[in-house]
């Protein structure tokens, strides 16, 4: 069913009002009066509803019942990425940490990362990822808009996922605990982080800091990952150990 | 460690001779005598080596060590996906699920494929997509190249997949399995295949045809996955489920 999503919203009365882009983008899948659509207010809530007019650039449509998001994962998970070099990459794990559950990104510069762009490149990515994110909402049913954001330092990234209930730091080397057990150790949670490096990974004196505020320094099997297949992962295998997959 | 795979193999007395495309490659990577190197026999064996000698367009090693290749899973799992309308998407569904430990990767055409190309083309593609599966394999440190073949129907499909131990189709509707339970029901196994729609998903008499020749179908939570992504969380989840990741 075609699904929108009306973040803060013109929902009034059992009635709702399409506009701007979405009223395009219903004239686009060619919607009529009568069409069932869902629209989610962003806040885990869909508003299954009947088109009951469409005017010049507004689709009105009434409330028929409105229920929990089920796709929404009972643990909210923030991933953190160290900022990759090739552009798809960080598109890339946007749009698919999104249709995998992920509830926030955030990506960071760390010592490795080649790309190094200034505050105003970041914006632009920014805004260009936050898009990405909201297609992959729709798409995939979710019942949130995961944000986007970039960070400059390490350090803040560490600060973010050290705030979650399990913070998880997936390193190549070293002294490590199988991914598997660290969920497991960590038993019911609500939030988790899932903090990857860039293509050249971390230094060790990075993993070493993580490690000394609380991090799960975590080895992901023999294979060795892309920098933009870890978070997804990492992702997966957490939602598939918590009953979210 | 840098890579190479010697399938068949100049493996003789202890010395190994890399030519051709691989030897390129070397010069590439601007090593010298003396340097470690892996070259895996592509049949689960790692030859640790050191260079000997370097001359136009030859590189002779000598084997150090022999020994299984760490990587390998012990679930041989083959992929099925239908052939996704866009290029892009199965490029990434081999480079993907090499990655995460596909043993074969098998596309096919099923009855929603939008993409209908003749034997040439499949052909042209089918070397193509082994080309990145043997990249992907070289930069994740796989003791084997994961095979890509097309069939032509999605009848040959089933018939690959049920020859396993554990053949799952993943369907986004009606009575399903949780892929979790598959897959713990499952037991021990080493082998298993994971069957996936192109982006139309399946007609519900392909589903009936492969519940009723013994198929387990799945549901992978509530979230709509992108059809190149839905093997990528399958094998993950099986990788994980079974000690792999």
């Amino acid at each position: 069913m075609p699904r929108f999503f009306m973040v803060g919203s013109n929902i009034a009365g059992g009635t709702l009002l399409i506009t701007g882009a979405d009223a395009e983008h219903a004239k686009v899948l060619r919607l009529k009066i009568g069409d069932r659509i869902i629209v989610c207010d962003g806040d885990k809530t869909d508003h299954h509803c009947t088109i009951t007019k469409i005017s010049h650039g507004e689709v009105e449509a009434e409330v028929v019942e409105s229920v929990p998001c089920p796709a929404e994962p009972s643990v909210r998970c923030t991933i953190l990425a160290g900022l990759p070099k090739q552009g798809e990459r960080s598109d890339y794990i946007v749009q698919k940490c999104t249709e995998s559950g992920a509830s926030e990104i955030v990506f960071f510069l760390s010592q490795r990362c080649v790309a190094k762009p200034d505050a105003k490149g970041l914006e632009k990515k920014v805004q260009r990822w936050q898009r990405i994110a909201e297609e992959a909402a729709k798409q995939s049913g979710r019942g949130i808009i995961p944000a986007v954001s970039a960070v400059g330092s390490f350090a803040e990234a560490l600060d973010i996922a050290n705030k979650t209930e399990l913070p998880l730091f997936m390193y190549e080397t070293g002294d490590r605990v199988e991914l598997k057990d660290a969920i497991a150790e960590a038993g019911s949670i609500r939030t988790a982080a899932i903090l990857t490096g860039p293509e050249g990974g971390f230094e060790p004196f990075e993993a070493e800091l993580a490690r000394k505020i609380g991090f799960r320094i975590c080895a992901m099997g023999p294979r060795i990952l892309r920098c933009e297949t870890a978070p997804l992962t990492a992702l997966t295998a957490l939602m598939f150990a918590t009953g979210n997959l």
